[in-house]
Parts: structure tokens; sequence; C-alpha cells
């Protein structure tokens, strides 16, 4: 019978201490050559499942990565998403229907990285963190297209709520910055965006400055409660 | 079998000539008393079928509306979503297998009312522009959740591309604020709306007035191309 599958494919997001902006990607064994490929971190929805509820399961399968903020973006259904060569391979071994057609909802996953080690589990037999400029242009499926529509997304999501998850808890103006131009993709003046992210962001200074640097640390910022 | 089965939601917004935001509603004869259902015009998604192509497909047969801006907003996927008394009447009627699960993948259509006269058809026994105040709480299915998520998607859209669908081609600058604040839910201050409108949207004055207003008729705007 024709049918259509239901997943969830996670695209986890992280911000690095060397102001990189990340993601968190799963490699998998496509064939009996034990040939690797990347992919986002992903799998079927059960029949009984709720949506938000198989999200967390299927992260904390791939990635053992639980309790982070975790949204849903966009769903993706061209009819032959999965019937590349490259990916029927995979599915012959892993799915008892490889042929038939999935639809998967895209859910973003924002992770502060200073909290969370990832590890691999289920068929995911590695996960590593790759920064989104030098993501591989042949992951699994369509998740090249899901992470770029994903970035786009978190691009007009940019507010305290979404980039408070990537940030650490204390961080710089410096790094603040960094973290916009990165996601706006864009360079931004330093005086203009000082003097105007303090009018609209809900940041307030601590008494604390920046460790290990030689000269000038930096003051540190938090975002404030309401 | 257990099996999830894939549909289509609009939301069809318009913005009316009363300065009302109005959602396109069908009404749906649910049982043999010929009972009368709102819901958001909706179907289940072909095999085959790519899912924008399915949105236009689906918004076409029940209301007519074609060559609208129409994107995909969120998908909804209780597992009990089409479970409740009420839906299941109908289900029985129209559907195959109508105890089976259907998550749902809303889409937005926004329309200039000026250019659109929607009819019924298929199962859709009317439909009728309905004013998002005084949409009824017992839509079929989780409709009324879905409209709630719609607006909200729009309010964090609030930006050129989006609004410039819903407004006439010429507008007045109470019309544009009108607008604004029905989507955001709050009054605005008119001159500190008129001064910084100006300066990030691409509006532009023409050198046409408002008709049909007894005296000071205001200037119409629109939308610069670039």
């Amino acid at each position: 019978m024709e049918q259509i599958n239901l997943s969830i494919d996670c695209l986890v997001l992280g911000y690095s201490d060397d102001q990189k902006l990340k993601a968190l990607l799963i490699k998998k064994i496509i064939n009996k050559d034990n040939d690797l490929q990347y992919a986002l971190p992903g799998d079927l929805v059960g029949y009984n499942e709720d949506l938000n509820t198989a999200s967390k399961r299927i992260l904390k399968n791939l990635t053992s990565l639980s309790d982070v903020f975790l949204k849903q973006f966009y769903t993706f259904g061209h009819p032959n998403r999965t019937k590349h060569k490259k990916d029927q391979d995979w599915l012959n071994i892993y799915r008892k229907r490889p042929k038939e057609r999935v639809v998967t909802i895209g859910y973003m996953a924002l992770v502060k990285m200073e909290d969370y080690k990832p590890g691999p589990s289920s068929f995911a037999f590695e996960v590593e963190w790759v920064s989104i400029d030098n993501v591989p242009k042949n992951m699994a499926f369509d998740h090249n297209i899901i992470l770029n529509k994903g970035i786009e997304f978190l691009r007009n999501q940019m507010n305290n709520e979404f980039i408070s998850n990537l940030l650490p808890r204390k961080f710089t103006l410096s790094q603040l910055q960094n973290l916009h131009e990165i996601i706006l993709n864009q360079k931004l003046d330093k005086r203009n965006f000082r003097k105007n992210i303090l009018k609209v962001e809900n940041i307030k200074r601590t008494e604390e400055r920046q460790e290990g640097v030689p000269h000038k640390p930096a003051f540190l910022y938090q975002f404030s409660k309401n």
C-alpha cells in the first residue's frame, strides 16, 4: 500500500568559544563497506506519538542531548526527497519499506555549548560539531536544504528568546555582536550595535569582566529575567 | 494497518474595508441532519503530491481562490486531534479510514480582499469571511489552535512581504496603522508610528488622496518595488 511516512529531523545549533555557529551532525554507516555519510539527527515518528514528544525522543536517542530549547520550524515534503541513490542504500538496510515517501518535520535545537556534551547512540556512529560554513554539501536526503531553511528561520527569529539559548550565561558585547553578524550574515557597525542593542534587548551589565585576556578585559552581560 | 495520514489546512486572511482582519471559513455539513460546522479549508495530501502543490490545489478546490500569497507556517500533530465526537461524524461520512491519525500542515494565505471573490465548492457548503474576533470557538478538529498559531506566526513576520498582501494596492497610513494594531494586538502611538514606519518600511506617498470621505481626505501610500 502506498503510504506517507512521517519523520523528524533536528537541526542542533551551538555557538562555540571560537565564535562560530556550529551544527551537530551525525555520521551514519550507509553500506557494507562502512562508508560514512553526514546527516542531521532524525528518525520516524511513532504512530501514537505527539510531534513534540517525538522530537525530544529522537534528539536524545541520536545525540544524547535532552532538556534543550527545541522548536519546530518547517515541514519538508518533496515526493522524491528520499529517492536518491545515495540515500536508498541506507534506507534498504534500516527501513522496512525503503521506497515509501517520507515527509519530515524540521525541529531546531539551540544549545549553550558550555552546558552539553553530546555523544553518539542508536544508528549515529559518531556525532560532530561542524561549523555551518563547512557543512558537507552531500548530506543525507535533503538535509542541506533543511539546514539552510533553519538558518533562515533563525534569522527571522532574531530575538532574546532564541539567541539567549546560544550564548553562555554571561557574555561580552563582542560575542553578542559576532553572533548577530553570523546569523544575519553581515557585518554590523560596532558603535551603532552597542548603542541600539542595549535599547531593544533586555540585557544588563554585570560587575564581572571576562577572564584570560591579556589586557582591558571586557564587561560581561546577561539577559534580564523579565 | 496503522497509518499516519497527512493533510493541509489553509488559514486564509484578508483585511477588509471596515478595517478588520478576517479569516475565510468554510461550512461543512457534518451529519444526516444537515448540521453545519465551521472549518478552515483543508484536505488530505495525495501520495505523490508536493506539499506546496497540494496547498494550492486544496485552497482552489474549497474556496476557488488561486494565485494568492500562500506560505507554510506550522505542522500540527497531536495524536488525538481528529478523535473528538464532533469530528468523527464528518470523518465517518467522508473518509475511508476515519479512525486513523491525521497530521496537518498549516498554510497561510494572505489576500487583498478587493481582488478576490471566493466561492464554495467540493465539500465546502458555503464560504464566509469571519472577523478573527468572532470566529466560532468550536471549529472542526483543532482549527481554533491552528488559527491562533497562524496569527502568532503573522505577528512574527510583520514585514513588507507579508502585510503588503493584505492591504489594497494603495492605502492610507491609518489603514496601515490599524492593520499593525490588529496583528500586534496593541494600540500604537500615531505620531511615532508615522515617523518610524516611513523609516523602516519601503513605503512612498502617491499623489492621490482617498475618496468618499467628507473632509480632509488622506494621502494614499504604496509599497515601493525594490
